[in-house]
This record gives C-alpha cells, structure tokens and sequence, in this order.
C-alpha cells in the first residue's frame, strides 16, 4: 500500500540506525527519526524476517491445530502450524514446509489468504497466512528441540473456542474468520 | 486458561533469566529454560506491559479509525485506536482512555470483546479487544509527538478493506470480523 498524500502528515524520516541488540533468535534495532513537526524521537523495535502460516482443512471439514508451549506467555497454544521464513525462502515453501513438518500432513491444494502485521509498534513481524486442502497425511518430524501435540477438531468447535477465549493466536483467529466468511 | 493433562508433555521450565536489553519502549529477557526432553534451551523475548484497543461504532454503523505512520513496517496504517497500559492501569480505563485521546470520542456503553496474543513466539503482549458505542464527539487530543488522522467509514467498507488487504493490523482486523459476527 502507498503512502497516499493526504497522509504525508504522518511520515517519520530515519536519521540514524544502531543494532542494540543481536540475540540467538530476537535481533533489536534503536532508530532516530524526525518526526513531522521536525522533534527527533526514538524508535527501538525487533527485526524479524516474516513467517508463514497454515490453516489445514481435512476432507470432512475439520481442521488440524497444533499445541505448543508458548514460554512468553506460559500457556500452551492452540495454533495454525507457523514458522519462520528461512532466509532467501518463499513464504508458500515455507507454509509447505510448516506444515509437513508441523503436522506430517502435505497438500494438494494450497492458497494465499493474506497478509498480516502482528505488532506494527515494536516489530516489522509480517505473517503470510494460507489455507490448505486435499491432505494427505504423513509422519511428522518437528524440530529437533520441538514439542508439539496435533489436534484435529469440527470448524464449529474452532469458531466456539475463538469466541470463548480458548483460541487467543492472532494468525490463527484470523485464518480461521477469513475462512468461515468465503465458505 | 489451565495446562491439561494431556499437554503437560510440552512444558518448559525455566532455569536462569537475564535482563539483556532495556530500552526506552522495549524490554528484552533472555532466559534459560529446561525442554522436555531434559535438554536446556535459550527463550529471548519482549517483556510488554499489554495494551488495549477499542473499536468505536458511530450511530449510523459507520466506524472510527485512526491512521498512523508505523516505523517499524515504514507504512501508514488504518488502525482501531490504542495504546500500552499505563501501570496498573484497567484494560478497560485505558481502552477509554486512549479512544479519547486519539479521536476525541468519549463512549456511553463499551464492552470486552476478547483478549489476542499477538507475537507468542517472542513477545507476552496480550491485545484486550474493546467495542464502543453511543458515542460522544470531542476534541481529540493525542500524546506529543504522536501524529493521527482520524478516519470514518462503513462498516462494509472496513470488511472490504480486511479482504483487500489495505487493513493488516491484527487487533484491527479481529475487531472487525468478531463485531460483524455478532451482528
């Protein structure tokens, strides 16, 4: 999406840039900008190089989710399978690639949904969200160091479990909402 | 929501944590964790205090957004207002709060709509969802240094927007497609 005119009010211009922090898996980055009025201000935010996701869609109409631990947040997670691009790789390879991994199912048919932002204040996180169908199952091989538990549930019961709190991942709210809305 | 037993399997215990970036807006901890299978592994990710946002309803069934410059993604987006929990803030306080402060509305009747975790894999920032009605119209007053254009438009035009992909924010985009289910 451009920047349209009537929003050129907005835009902050980058003065310098520092790496403030280079982790195993978070890299952070501190930014001056000039801000409209000509104030610099600060901008620290986390560099991250984009994930993909999948909603797999069995031939009865259920959906497969995955469990996972999540340690930020000390809950175990029912979630779409996800990862992170590798670098130079195409986010469809990479839905591909989550999936099989993830749940050991591979796909005949898979389509784009669309694109997300999680935390458009402190990250440039972008996830690629797709919906796969005509599965096939397989073995699943997560990552070394990955524990994962596979669900498969009715789509209703997902929907139920979105309205009463239960499915609380924002990939995995919206896969499942976008695709109730084009069925 | 409680760890059932069935996933108890896929429980980190934490080890050692350290403090290793503290910024002006972000906080990075990297901790030790024990993995299931006994193995240690290192969890570094964003401490944030969580935040609300509030989508506001105007009497027509028009709804209120606010446009910003998000630095991090170096686009302006269309968002539903809001903003970090001051300490020991209320969700819903500062929901209200930050509804005034970047539109100028103030609300009769406001409601929960839920609760998202934006960024599991490395941050803990909890979204509280709000959705308000019976709106009052003010003079909008933003913090310093904080630029916004606010923008009104049908309800069916932010759906459409959610499908074209002009709308990408999460909070934004789950605001929407929960109220337009309960409709």
């Amino acid at each position: 999406m451009e920047i349209l005119d009537e929003d050129k009010n907005l835009i902050e211009e980058k003065i310098s840039e520092e790496n403030v922090f280079d982790g195993v898996l978070l890299h952070v980055q501190r930014d001056t900008v000039k801000l409209p009025n000509g104030n610099e201000a600060t901008r620290e935010w986390v560099r991250h190089p984009g994930a993909s996701s999948v909603l797999p869609i069995l031939p009865n109409g259920d959906i497969v989710l995955v469990k996972q631990y999540r340690y930020p947040i000390g809950k175990v997670t029912l979630e779409v399978p996800a990862g992170k691009l590798d670098k130079n790789e195409d986010s469809l390879n990479c839905a591909m690639r989550e999936l099989e991994e993830e749940t050991g199912y591979t796909a005949d048919k898979i389509k784009k949904i669309t694109t997300i932002a999680t935390t458009v204040g402190f990250s440039n996180e972008l996830i690629h969200l797709y919906v796969a169908e005509d599965l096939s199952a397989g073995k699943f091989h997560p990552d070394d160091d990955e524990f994962i538990n596979v669900v498969k549930m009715p789509f209703a019961e997902a929907l139920k479990k979105i309205e009463n709190g239960e499915i609380f991942d924002v990939k995995t709210i919206i896969s499942i909402l976008l695709y109730a809305r084009k069925k």
